[in-house]
C-alpha cells in the first residue's frame, strides 16, 4: 500500500506516525530514483532533501504557509507532496512536469525558479507584501485574492548562499526583521564541492561537536531566546552579548540580525519539524542550518553526488548512465580538452568557473593542471565576481577564460560591459549552453546571449558550427585582443574528429558553403543552425530553388562585405540562429544592410520572442519551426510572396513607364520567371505575408 | 607656495612633515571645492577621503603598489596626487579629465570604474595574476610589461559593500588568502544614508568606544597578531579563538578569513599610514575599517553631504547651487511627484530604490508617505535583489515600482528575465538616466537599455518624449499587466505643465506628429529624439523635403501597423533613438518591416556601437550626429543615394524590359523627379554610401 499516492497536499503529512513517515520517505526515494532513472534530472539534490521537505511541511500549514526553493532543482519532493505524484513520470519531458517550480503548474509553486540565489529576495518581497496587507489593508481586489496569513520558508543551499544576490537579500532581511524562515540546506556542495570562505565558515560550525546531532539542542537553542515577543526584538543588544559569541555558532547571521539555529540533522524529521515550528513562532527572520547528505539513500548517488546532481537516464541497479554508444563527445568535453592543449602552449591562460567545473568541462583543465592550481579558479556561484576577477587577471597580464552557461552569464551583464568591454581587457568568455538546452526548459535556454552581447561595444562574438570549429574558435579567441565570446550549444557535437593543430579563423570572415547558380535565396546561419540550413538547402534544391549557404561564424564583427555581396546578388536573405529574433544575429545583418543602403528582402529565423518550453531539442526545433523542413517551407512561402510582389510592381512599372510594353512578361523579366517557376512546383499554399512573417513573434 | 603643485606622484608624499601634510590636505580641499564649484561633480565623497588617500599612499610604494577605487567618484584626491593637478580644472568637461578613474588617463589608473561594488573582484584578479607570475613565472612578453611586485589597496565605501558582487569577492578573497588590503571608507552613507543589516553592524562597531580614536590601538591590534609569518596563516584556528570574539569587533570579516583592523580615524593620516603599512606586510587579506566624514572640511557639505555627493556648479561662499532660474523641473522630479499622485489613488503601489532615493525622485515619495514607511523600500546598492524583491511583492499582491538608473539596472538583467518576465509579474521599472547623461561619461550613459530590455519576452517598453508623456506613461504602465519599463532621460524636461489628471496611452500606438504631403521620409523617433526630429523636419522642409514624423512611444510592443503603413508610403524610414544602434528601437522597426516583407530603405540613427565620451549632452549630440542639423544632413545624403540608386535601377529596368523606351525619364518617373529636386537644392556633396551609412558604427 503506497502512502505517497494518498498524499494530496502537505497537510496530509501531519497525520502520519513516525513509522509511516519513514515509509513515506522510503517511497519518495524510490519514486525519485525510478523516475529520474528514466527521465534524467536532478537526483542527488532531491534525495538529500526528503526529510527536510517532509519535516518542514509538517511544521507548516500549507497553504497559506508556503515553501519556496532556491534554484528549484531540489523541488521534486515538494512536487510529489503537492498533488503531482501521478504526473511525475512526465518530469522534464515535452508537455510534462517541469524540473523546477513553475507558477502555472500548481498553487503550491509561488514562483518559478532555475537560477541560483534569488529565493530570499522573492520570499522577502512576498513577506513584506503580506505584512503590509496585514498592517494597512490593501486594495479590495488584491485583498480578496490573498491568503489570510502565511509563513514563508525559503529553502536555499549553501552553494546558492555564495551568490551576491543572496547576500543582498540577507542584508535586507536582517534590516527589516521580517518574520520568515531561511532553511539552509547545507550539503557542502553546490553542484561540485563548494569553495569560498563561507564554506569554510559553515564547515567550522558543522565540525563543532557540541551541537551536532543533539536533538535537545535545537529546542534549547530556541527556548533560550525566550518566548516570541518584544524581548527578542532588540537584535543589537542580543548580538553584542559576548556570551553568545561563545555559544551561538552562526555569528555572521546573528550579526546581520538573523537568528541562527543549528546545525541540525537535516535527515531527522523531528529536528527539522521542531526547528521550523519554532522559527514560525518567532516574529523575526530565522536561519535554520540543516546539514544534509546529497544523494542520501541511493548508494551510487551518495558515492558520486556530483555525477548524480543532474544526470541522464541511468540503470537503477548499477547506477550507470545509459550511454548512447554512438553519441559524439559533447561540446563541453571538446572545449575542456582544447583549452588544456592551448594552456599547455600558453602559460598565461587561467580558467575560471562559477561553481560548474564539470558542466563547463573545466574539470578536465583542473585535473590536467593539478600541479598548477593557480591556473584554475572556482569562484562559487558568483558570475558577476567571476567576470570582474577575470578583468583583473587580464590587467595583471593573464589570459583569463571564463566558462559560464549562456543563461547564467546574464547575471554578469553589467560586469561584461563595465569591467571588461569598457576596459578593453582580453577576456575570453566560453559560453556553453548557448541556444536551446532541452529538458531544463525556459530558465536554462541560452537564447538571449547573441542579443545582449551584440549590444556591447567592442565585444567579439564567435559562433562555431561544430566541434572542429569550436576548437578553432577558441584558438582564434585566445589570439585576439579585447573581449571575445565563444558561444556553443549543450550536448553532443557532430562526431567530427578534432585535429590536434587548430586553425585560426580569418578575422570577421564568413565561410561560404554553397553558392547556388540560381541565386534565389542566401541562407546565413550561425552555430548549430548551419547544419540545419544545409539540410534546408537540399530540400529547397529539390524544389528547384537555388539556395546559397554561408556559415557566418562571426556575429560580431559581422562579415559585412560578404553580407552586402550576397544581398546584392540574391532575391532573399534568410538569417538562421538559435537566439531570439529580437536583436540577435539576424538583426545585426539587417543593421549592416540598412547602413549600406541595401533593401533585399530578409527573413529572420530564430527562437521566438517568448519563453520556449522544455523538451528534447529536436521537439523544440520542430515546435519553433527551426527544423529543416519548416525552414524550407518558410523560405518557399516568402519567395512566393516576394515574387508576387515583384511581379505586381513590375507590371505597374511597365504600365507607367512605357506605352508600348506588352501585357505579357518578356522572357527577360526575372521576377515573372521566378514566379512561374514557383507556381509550377508543389509549393505550400500562399499565406498572408503578415501572419507568416509574424509567426515567430 | 603651493605644495600640491609640486606633487608629481604619490611617493612625493613621503618627504613631507606633519605640518606640510596638514597644509597639503588643506590645499587639496581648496582645490576640490574650487574646481567642483565650477565643473560640478562628486564633492562630498572626495572631501571625506583626503587624509585616507594621503595616508594610504604614504604607506605604499606607488608604482608598483597600486590603489584602486570602488565606484571611483572618490578618486579626485588620487588624481590630484598622480600628476593631474594642472588639468584638474577640465574635470568632467568635454575632452577633459574624467570624474572617474580611467585607464587611458594615467598609469596610476589601473582600471576604469563608475559602478559600485566591483573593485574587490578586479583587485583580487590583479593580485592573483601577480602571485601567479611571482610563483611560476609568466610568458616572457607579459613578464616584461609587469611591475616586479606590488601591493594592492582597494578603497571601498560601506555603501558599496552592500552590493552582492562585493560579497562574492569577499567570500573568494577570504578563501584565497590573497595578500591585499581592503580600505573600508565608512562614512555611514552611500549617496544617501545606508540601510541594511551590514550598516547596523558597522554602526555597532563604530560606537564601541573601546577602540575609536585611540591611535595606539591600531598598532596594538596589528602587533597582537604577531609578526607576519606562518603563525598567522591558520585563519581557522585564529577565528575560533573565542577570546577574539570579545576583542575583535570585525567578526564577520574575520569569520570569512579576512583580518579586520579598526575602527580607525580615517582623518588621522598617521593612523591610516600605520594601518596600511602593517597590512602590506601581513601576507593575508586585511580589511582596514576607517571611519570618515563625508564632506569633511567644507561646512555646507558637512551639513548636507547628500546634496554635495554629486552636485552641479555652486557658489563657494554660500554653498548654494547655481540654479538656472529658467530650468524646467527634471524628469526625476516629475516622476517622483507623479508617482505620489498615483500612489495616493492606489494603496498597492510600493516604491523601491537601490540606494538612490534622491537620484530617482523617490525621496519625494518617501517623504510624502512617511506615515506608511512600508510603501518605500531602499534596499541599498543591490539592484539584483531589488528586482527579485519587486517580483515577490507583486506575487504578494503589491504593485512595485522599481526606480533604477538605466546603466545600473544592467546589474539586474538576469533578474528582470527570470524573476519578473518569466513569472509575468506586474513590476514597473522606472528607468531614469536613459540615454546620454552628460558629464558622468561612458559608465553612466544609459544607452543599452532599449537593446537589453527589448530582447526579453513579454517586456513592455514605454519611452515618453517629454514630462507630460512621462506622467502619462507612468499612469499607463501602472494599469498594464506583466513587466513594464518606462525610460526617460537625466536632466530638465521641456518645461511643459503637467496636468493633474494624466491620460492613459492607447496600447502600442504611435502618435503621428506630422504627415508630409510629399512623402519623402518618415522620421520615427522615441524619447528626447522626438523634439530633435521635429527640428530636423523643419530643416528638411526648408530644403523642400517632405518629412513625416511620429513619436513612437512604444519600443515594445511596437506599433507595427503604423510602421508598416508609413514604410509603404515613404521613400525612406529614419529611426531615431538615444540608444546604441545595435539591437535597439531601430532594429525593432527593421525586424517588424522584415517580418512584413517590406523593403523600404531605412536609416538608423542612434548612439554608436562604441563607448561615448563625457561632455554636455548637446556637445555629445553634436559629436555623435544626434543634433537636428546632423540628422537633416544624414537624411538628405541618404535620400540622394536612394534617388540615385532608384534612378539607376529604373534606367536598367527600362533598358531591359522594353525596346521602345526613351533614354530620358518620363515626367511620371518619381525616382528621377526626386533626384532632380534634390540636385536643385544646396544639398551636401554626395558621399560614399557605405562610409556614410557606416558612420554610426
Amino acid at each position: 500500500m503506497s502512502l505517497l499516492s494518498d498524499i494530496r497536499g502537505p497537510n496530509d503529512l501531519k497525520d502520519l506516525s513516525q513509522a509511516e513517515l519513514s515509509q513515506l520517505c522510503a517511497e519518495l526515494r524510490t519514486e525519485l530514483i525510478q523516475t529520474v532513472s528514466k527521465t534524467g534530472g536532478h537526483l542527488a539534490p532531491n534525495l538529500g532533501v526528503v526529510e527536510l521537505t517532509v519535516g518542514a511541511y509538517r511544521a507548516l500549514n500549507t497553504p497559506p504557509d508556503l515553501m519556496i526553493f532556491d534554484v528549484g532543482h531540489q523541488s521534486y519532493v515538494h512536487k510529489l507532496l503537492t498533488g503531482r505524484h501521478k504526473d511525475f513520470h512526465t518530469l522534464r519531458t515535452y508537455g510534462g512536469l517541469s524540473g523546477f517550480p513553475k507558477i502555472s503548474e500548481s498553487e503550491f509553486d509561488l514562483y518559478g525558479t532555475g537560477h541560483a540565489s534569488d529565493s530570499l529576495s522573492v520570499a522577502l518581497g512576498y513577506v513584506l507584501a503580506q505584512q503590509s496587507a496585514a498592517a494597512n489593508g490593501t486594495s479590495e481586489q488584491s485583498a480578496a485574492e490573498l491568503p489570510k496569513s502565511s509563513h514563508m520558508v525559503a529553502m536555499i543551499g549553501d552553494g546558492s548562499l555564495t551568490g551576491g544576490m543572496a547576500w543582498e537579500a540577507l542584508n535586507h532581511i536582517g534590516h527589516t526583521g521580517a518574520n520568515m524562515t531561511i532553511l539552509l540546506n547545507d550539503n557542502e556542495m553546490s553542484i561540485s564541492p563548494n569553495v569560498g570562505a563561507l564554506t569554510s565558515y559553515l564547515g567550522r560550525i558543522r565540525l563543532d561537536r557540541r551541537y551536532w546531532g543533539k536533538r535537545e539542542f535545537v529546542q534549547k537553542q530556541l527556548e533560550r531566546r525566550g518566548k516570541p515577543g518584544k524581548q527578542l526584538l532588540d537584535v543589537g543588544i542580543r548580538v553584542r552579548d559576548s556570551f553568545k559569541h561563545l555559544v551561538v555558532p552562526g555569528i555572521i547571521f546573528e550579526e546581520l540580525g538573523i537568528l541562527y539555529v543549528g546545525p541540525i540533522n537535516g535527515h531527522d524529521i523531528e529536528q527539522v519539524e521542531t526547528a521550523v515550528r519554532m522559527a514560525k513562532q518567532i516574529p523575526e527572520p530565522v536561519i535554520i542550518h540543516a546539514v544534509t547528505q546529497k544523494g542520501r539513500g541511493y548508494a551510487p548517488a551518495e558515492t558520486n553526488p556530483m555525477l548524480f546532481h543532474g544526470i541522464a537516464a541511468f540503470d537503477v541497479e548499477t547506477g550507470k548512465v545509459k550511454v548512447n554508444g554512438d553519441a559524439a563527445p559533447s561540446y563541453t568535453q571538446v572545449f575542456g580538452e582544447a583549452l588544456v592543449r592551448e594552456a599547455e602552449e600558453n602559460p598565461d591562460i587561467v580558467a575560471i568557473t562559477a561553481a560548474m567545473p564539470q558542466g563547463t568541462g573545466l574539470d578536465i583543465f583542473s585535473e590536467h593542471f593539478a600541479d598548477q592550481p593557480e591556473r584554475f579558479i572556482d569562484v562559487g556561484i558568483a558570475e558577476g565576481h567571476a567576470v570582474g576577477l577575470a578583468s583583473g587577471l587580464a590587467l595583471g597580464g593573464k589570459l583569463p577564460v571564463v566558462a559560464i552557461y549562456s543563461s547564467f552569464l546574464q547575471r554578469a551583464y553589467d560586469q561584461i560591459i563595465g569591467n571588461v568591454a569598457l576596459q578593453d581587457t582580453h577576456v575570453v568568455f566560453a559560453i556553453d549552453r548557448g541556444g536551446l538546452v532541452g529538458e531544463d526548459g525556459p530558465t536554462h535556454h541560452g537564447v538571449h546571449d547573441l542579443s545582449y552581447l551584440r549590444s556591447i561595444p567592442g565585444m567579439q562574438i564567435l559562433v562555431p558550427a561544430n566541434e572542429i570549429e569550436l576548437v578553432d574558435a577558441l584558438h582564434t579567441a585566445l589570439r585576439l585582443d579585447g573581449p571575445v565570446a565563444l558561444r556553443y550549444p549543450r550536448g553532443s557535437g557532430e562526431g567530427l574528429t578534432v585535429p590536434q593543430q587548430p586553425s585560426q579563423w580569418p578575422y570577421a570572415q564568413a565561410v561560404e558553403l554553397k553558392r547556388a547558380a540560381d541565386k534565389d535565396v542566401a541562407l546565413l546561419a550561425v552555430g548549430r543552425m548551419v547544419a540545419v540550413a544545409q539540410e534546408a538547402c537540399d530540400l529547397l534544391a529539390a524544389e528547384g530553388i537555388g539556395a546559397s549557404l554561408a556559415n557566418m561564424r562571426w556575429v560580431k564583427p559581422l562579415d559585412e562585405d560578404y553580407v552586402i555581396s550576397v544581398a546584392s546578388t540574391h532575391r532573399l536573405i534568410v538569417t538562421l540562429e538559435e537566439n531570439t529574433v529580437c536583436g540577435g544575429f539576424g538583426s545585426g545583418v539587417m543593421e549592416a544592410l540598412a547602413a549600406a543602403g541595401i533593401t533585399t528582402p530578409l527573413l529572420q529565423i530564430g527562437t521566438p520572442d517568448a519563453f520556449s518550453a522544455q523538451g528534447t531539442v529536436s521537439q523544440l526545433f520542430a515546435e519553433l519551426g527551426l527544423d529543416a523542413s519548416s525552414i524550407a517551407e518558410k523560405v518557399q512561402t516568402r519567395l512566393q510572396q516576394e515574387a508576387a510582389t515583384t511581379e505586381q510592381r513590375a507590371k505597374e512599372e511597365r504600365a507607367t513607364s512605357t506605352e508600348t510594353a506588352t501585357a505579357e512578361p518578356t522572357p527577360a523579366d526575372p521576377a515573372a520567371n521566378f514566379a512561374e517557376k514557383l507556381q509550377a512546383k508543389s509549393a505550400p499554399p500562399f499565406t498572408n505575408p503578415l501572419s507568416a512573417g509574424k509567426s515567430l513573434d
